[in-house]
Formats: C-alpha cells, structure tokens, sequence
C-alpha cells in the first residue's frame, strides 16, 4: 500500500507514470475503474477545483466520493499524540482514520498549517498521523506541499513545451494582502526540479526565500535531473528569458505566525505583481497560477486574459491526474 | 449553446416543449440521457428544493451533480469586471466560470440581489457575468427573477386547470416580518402572462409594484399572448372570481437597502396573509407559493392543509422541469 | 409503510432479522436492490459516521444520498403545529416532510434535544412530526435514542461474543467536559435488554440515571427477553466479571439545561473515565464506544488501542446494519 503525500517519496519515472496516464485519461475520461470503490474527502480548509474534480473524478471511474468538513458538518478533530482531549476536538485522528479507513478504498485530506508555529508546521504531522492510523492510502490535497497541484502544472508545461529539461522556470512570489500558505511554492520549486528544469525562485527579499528543507529538496533533484536552482531578488534578471512563469504569494516565514510584523515589510512590494511589462522581458513565457488567484493584486487583467496564461489548462488537469493517482494507489491503472 | 437566464428569453413554445417533456419525465423518471455528464451548482444562498431537485434529477438521468457553497465551503467570488481583488473574494468569476466549464457540462448559480442598490442588481449583473465567462451551459437557480420555478408552477396549472389561457391568475404580496427578494414575484408575473392568463397584481401600495423591467415584458407577453396584466390594492376586488391564488412576500423597491424605513410601510399590511376567507372570494381557486412559507404568517394553516393548496405539486414539478431544461440545453431531448 | 424511529416498536425477532441482513451485506457489498431510489438525510446537529455511511450505503445499493442541514445550506425549519413563524424558521417541518416525500423514497433525520426543556424534548416530538407528515419512511438518525446505533452494536457483539443472552453488559457513565445527549446511553439499554443480556447501569449518583421511560422500557425488555437490569454506583461492582463494557458521557436529567449546576455535579466524577484498571476487573470484556470519543477523557489511549476496544468494528457495522434497514424499509429486502 502507498501514500500520495508529497512527491519526495515519488521518483520522476514513477511522476512521469502518473502524467503518461492522465492524458490517456484525458483523452478518454469515462470508465469503470473503481466501480464501488469510495474516497472520503476531509477538507479543513475551503476548496473548489480539489473538491470538484475529486468528486467528479471519482464518479467518471465508478466511485463515490464523500465530503466531510470536520468542524462544521463534521466533529472536529485532535490530532496530536496522547493529547488530552478536554478542548474542541469531539475525536482523534486514530478513529477517525480508523473509521474511513472501515468505510472507503481511500482518503484524502486538505489540512492548511495553522499559522503559528513554523516548527511545527513544517514536520506536516497532522497528514503523517492520518498516514499513520489508516489502513488504506491517503492523498493530499495540500497541507505544506501540494503534490495534486505538481502534476497538474507538469501535464500543463508538457502539453505546452513538450520536453522540460533545461527549460527555464520562474517561480515569483506576488503581493496579496495577507501572508499565504507555502505549500503551492514548495511544490513547484519540487515538480520542476524533479522535471530537470532551470529554476529560478524570485522573492523580494531573503526572507522570503522557502523552508529549507525544500529548498534542499529541489537542489537536490535539480543535480540528480541535470536542471538547476537559484534564488534571486531581481525581477528583470528573473524575468529574462523565461519560458514558464509560474506565481504564488506566500508568507515569509521568519514572521510566521505574527502577521503584524510580517505586513510592515510584505507592504513594500505590490509591485511583483506580474503584468505585461514583466511578461515581455521573458521568451514568450507562458503564466500560470494554482488558483484561486486576486486580479489585478497577483496578476493584472491583461496577463490572466492573455493566450500564454494557462492556469485553466493547469485547473483542468487536476481533474485528469487525480484520477491517475486514484487509479494507481488502488492498484487499477492498466 | 443556450443558457437558461431568464424566460425573457424563451419563447411560448419553446417554454411549451419543456413542459411537455417535463410531463413525459414525470412519467418516467429514470433513463441515460446525461451519462457522464455533470452540473456545477453554485449556492450564494441557502436552499432545500432546488438542491435536492437538481442533485436528484441529474442522478436520474445519469449524470452528477456537484454543489458549491462559494465563501463557505469554496472560495469567495468576485463578479466586477477589472476589479482591485482586495477585499474578500479570493477569486474572479472569470476563473470560476472558466475552471467549472472544464470540468462540467453546465453550471447552476444562485445568487440572492445584494439588497443595497437596486439600480445595480435590477440589471442581473452577476449571473450575466457567469454566463459571458462560461463556455457551457448556465441555468439560473434564482437571482432576480426564478424561471425554473415558472416552469414549475406553469406545469402545476395546466395539471390542474387544463387550458391556461384567460384564467385568472392573482399574485398576492403577503406579510412576511423582513423585505425578500422580488424574483419570484417577477417570475409569476413573466409566466402567467406568457401563457396567456388574465393577471392581476396584487399588493399593498404603489410601492409594492414590482420593476419596470418586468412590468413592461409581463404587459408586452400579456399583449402577445391574448392574456392581460392589472395592478390593483383591493383585496376583494383581486381576489374575486380567482382561479389562482400565488402568494409572495417581497420589499419595496424605494427602500430597497433600508429595511428600517421599508418596515414603516410592511408593518401596516400584516393583514394580506391568505386566509381562509379570502379563498371563498374566488372561483374555487388553487392556491400555490414558492416555498419555503411561514405559516399563520404569508398563509394560515388551514389554506396551506386545503385540497385547494398545490404548494407540493409545484416544488415536486422543479425536479420534473429541470430535468426537461438539462436535457434540452445539453442537446439530450427526444 | 413502517418507520425506523425507535427500537421500541420492533420485536427482537424484528431486529434480529435486521442483523442477519446486514451480516450477509457485510459479505456482499454491491447490490442493485435500491437503484434510482434516493434519501434525504436532514442533519440539525454535526455528523461523520452517520453520513457517511448512509452516503456511501445508499450507493452501495444503487442508489442516492441527498444530505441537507437546515439552517446552514438549507432554510431553517419550525417544528412545532400551529406555530405563528415570525422567528427564524422560514418554513415548517409540514411542507419539509412533503416535499422531500415527493422527491425521495425515505427520510432520515438527525435532531439533538435542544437541551433546555427535558419535559418537552422527551417525547421526541420532533422526529415524530416528520413522520407524521412523511409519505416515505424515515429513520432516525439520532435524537433521543439512536436506533441504528443499537444495531451496530449488537451486530459487534454477536460477531465477538456469538449468543448475547446472559452475558454481562455494563453501560458506564463516563466524563466529558459538557453534558451531552442521552441518546446512545438510552438506546445501549433498549438493545442490550431487548437481547437478553443482563445490563447494569453504572452512573456516579441517582440523578444520572436515565429517564424513566427509557428505564421502564429497558426493564419491560429484560422481562420479556430473560436477562436483567440494575444500577449502581459503585464502580468495582459494576466492571467485575463485566463481558462487555459499553461506556458514554451524558447529563444529568435533574439539571438539564443548567449546565453551571449540572457541572457541579459533574465536576467530581473524572474517575469515571474507562482505564486498563477498570478492564483489569472484568472477565476478558470487549469495550466500545459509539465515537466520536475523547481520548483519555472517556477512556484512556490504552484502552482505545487496545485488541479489545472494538468500537472501530461497531462504527463499520454502521453501514452494514443501515443498508438492511434501508432495504427492508423499502420492501427490498430478500
């Protein structure tokens, strides 16, 4: 039995595996695959494109997918070892793992880090303990990495540039209004690494920069794949020459937790909003975004609305991957 | 490709044809005509009979229905064109619209006016906006006006009555303690008039006449359709010789967003609730509402428990209408 | 057309019936036996099990699930006959009850007593108004007892223990920070009586004893059946030579909808929760738990992972003993 936790565990043939098998997918959506198979879906955090393609996946293989929200339709739920349980939490993830584990085939689990204690956050134990007290695989659907949303862009760059080797890609952070949950940046730096693409991570400053335990993950695949990894705060050398665009805006993590302090240096950058003007610096780079994404605060009008932006072509793909990696942690990929 | 927006937009018989094969799903109400096909239903508002008709329906004819609660279990939208995304939508109907029409063949919204400026949701700007975005099918599940809901009652009246044409139809305001929404109430007045029955309004005062907008398509229908359309403020008068009864609570238009000032006039009428007495005004009229209905409040007990009520007949008949829309708009009727 | 709204109207030949279905469900998932039925299950109250078993057993059937929370995604709903609605409810459980009957085959609810008037939430008035204006079945999602509760349980503890008849069944009290619902304590004794055991009733004082309808029918039960009931308060008493040990949190009645006096009470009993210790005085007993449990409130982590604790066994059976219910409700059983 195998988990769909984080790519890491993944290596590129078996990624490559998963995409080979969701353009067929694609190509041809309805089957039986998992015909009386069932996925319980646990979201902590609001979803559309995971839940909707989930849910519609699972129903184009045979299956069902149940939604479950603990801590609003649901009871909510302790995670921590030997916790006490005298708080909120009505029940631990032990039974709760227990209990889907009884009633359906697979189980995934939407669980953002809780914006506190970046030292905590960063072990992604509550994923690990569902992991750990299921006894059927469990998929992410993003805690501080989000493997789904790294197939999904690598199908999009495949479709759009055909091989990816020694391409160059620009993951930028961008403005929002509030410090942002990591796991899209993590994951991107992880895909194209792995994918052997030339990586440039540009921030505004080297508090932005990532955890580095991805940063060393990505370094690392970049040696084993032959692309490569940098970080720079230069938006014009970032922007030079790219072929792919990739954006997210993210907390720094020195501030994790105290979002005040985080806003007095955050404010000073509306301006790696990528736009037009950024766009032309690059070699006919195409954009794209995980979604949800603010206009006009993330990315201007222009560049969400223009031919090279292909965050929908990404949006569609999670439908087609997830129902890859359903099929094959179930053992009914062909 | 056809959206369901608005009835505005569909003639008499094409309106006809829906109900017939709406009376021929009623009959038999299973079959495969949207095998593999999905709806996206987006609630900006709470609802029991619609989400049940269409998940149901879309279950009965072999396809799936996904709900989404954006800004509770999905992200927040926003729906201005070149909007400064900084305020508390996450994201831009533009990607909605798009990302849905990838993974589903048609899309439902509801979305309750706003109730602050009437000059901006007289214009039906945000399902509008879904529909300009969406490269499927959209259906309107309430916004200012509810056509499923027309067909639902135009079903139930010719169930009942037979020949539609020169009945007397009266919508009544009735008391109900807030300002709702005006959709149903236009919505009556565009289908009994369409079908050519002889229409009165009947409310309060000149401030409880409905939009222009839909006073003048509901005179234009009545004139095409050999029916005819009055207002009047008379109890007895409206309610003399009706066939019809159709009660609906709706808010001023002039204190539309000032529910305060609009409670100095509402507070006068408690008394247009639907009464026993008033019913044996009529020509042994049927009575009907929308749901949901606060009893002893828009209708005593006994009219709701009376043989004379159809209030059951019309929400059952949205499961049968709406399969007859999804099918027709999918290309899927006989 | 019968209801499944409590035990107390079905024989033990009934019930046992029940079992023998669900048994051969367990072996034998997938049926066809409820193809294009549905069921609405309303929820007042949070669930994880109750939903998704139902979810997930009505597919298994062939059929369909339709889960509405009225007051959340649904409109609110007045339960009470002859209500003037001008308080929150938008609609009445009369026009609830007879849509959903037009639309679904059955009708489950889950409605917690609203913890203020015992006098009035003991005769269950709630669900028993749905049924009343019901024309399909409904089942009982728990309100004051839990009957499908009561069939997960002993269908796990005739797996465990084979006959039930005379074999020790302790219903202990435990800790909990709040005082929860009677329902499951009231339904272990209903079910536990009704099979012949001999049940003891373990609570830190008389005012924890159960209402006396519950009581007598549980005493009237063990009459009928052969086995036994008594309370006590005195732990080592009640857990030595136990064989099965059923434990639940719940408030003391004299108090109900006090809790600042029902927690002065209560405060005193932690001791209550189940430990190695206590286990150590029965004779080999199996524990369980209907969940969602506090771990090391209600029971410790040892005895949760321990080879005894079977409430994961009760939790699945869940979805066995529900689609029996189903399937004979709707005159599909073999």
């Amino acid at each position: 039995m195998r988990h769909f936790l984080s790519t890491v565990d993944w290596s590129h043939e078996a990624l490559d595996g998963l995409l080979a098998l969701a353009a067929d997918l694609k190509r041809s959506p309805l089957n039986d695959a998992l015909r009386g198979k069932s996925i319980a879906l646990m979201f902590l955090n609001p979803s559309m494109r995971t839940r909707t393609s989930f849910e519609l996946g699972m129903q184009q293989l045979g299956g069902i997918a149940i939604v479950l929200q603990p801590g609003k339709d649901a009871w909510g739920v302790e995670f921590a070892p030997g916790a006490v349980m005298d708080g909120d939490a009505e029940e631990h993830i032990a039974e709760v793992a227990g209990v889907l584990s009884r009633y359906c085939d697979m189980i995934g689990l939407r669980a953002f880090p809780g914006f506190k204690n970046w030292s905590d956050d960063r072990t992604d134990s509550v994923i690990k303990s569902l992991a750990q007290h299921a006894s059927v695989p469990v998929i992410n659907m993003e805690t501080i990495v989000h493997p789904c949303q790294e197939l999904a862009l690598m199908l999009t760059l495949k479709e759009h540039l055909g091989q990816l080797a020694r391409r160059k890609f620009v993951l930028t952070w961008t403005w929002h209004p509030r410090p942002l949950n990591t796991a899209v940046a993590n994951s991107a730096l992880l895909a194209a690494t792995k994918f052997g693409m030339d990586v440039t991570l540009l921030c505004p400053e080297p508090d932005y920069v990532l955890d580095t335990q991805f940063m060393e993950a990505a370094s690392s695949n970049a040696r084993a794949s032959g692309g490569s990894m940098k970080v720079t705060h230069d938006i014009e050398a970032a922007y030079d020459g790219a072929e792919v665009v990739y954006a997210k805006s993210w907390g720094a993590l020195p501030f994790y937790g105290d979002p005040e302090r985080e806003w007095e240096l955050r404010q000073k950058y509306r301006h790696f909003m990528v736009d037009e003007e950024k766009m032309s610096l690059t070699n006919h780079a195409r954009f794209s975004h995980c979604l949800p994404l603010r206009r006009n605060i993330k990315a201007t009008d222009a560049v969400m609305d223009a031919d090279y932006c292909v965050a929908l072509d990404e949006a569609e793909n999670r439908l087609h991957v997830q129902k890859a990696v359903m099929m094959t942690l179930m053992g009914a990929a062909p």
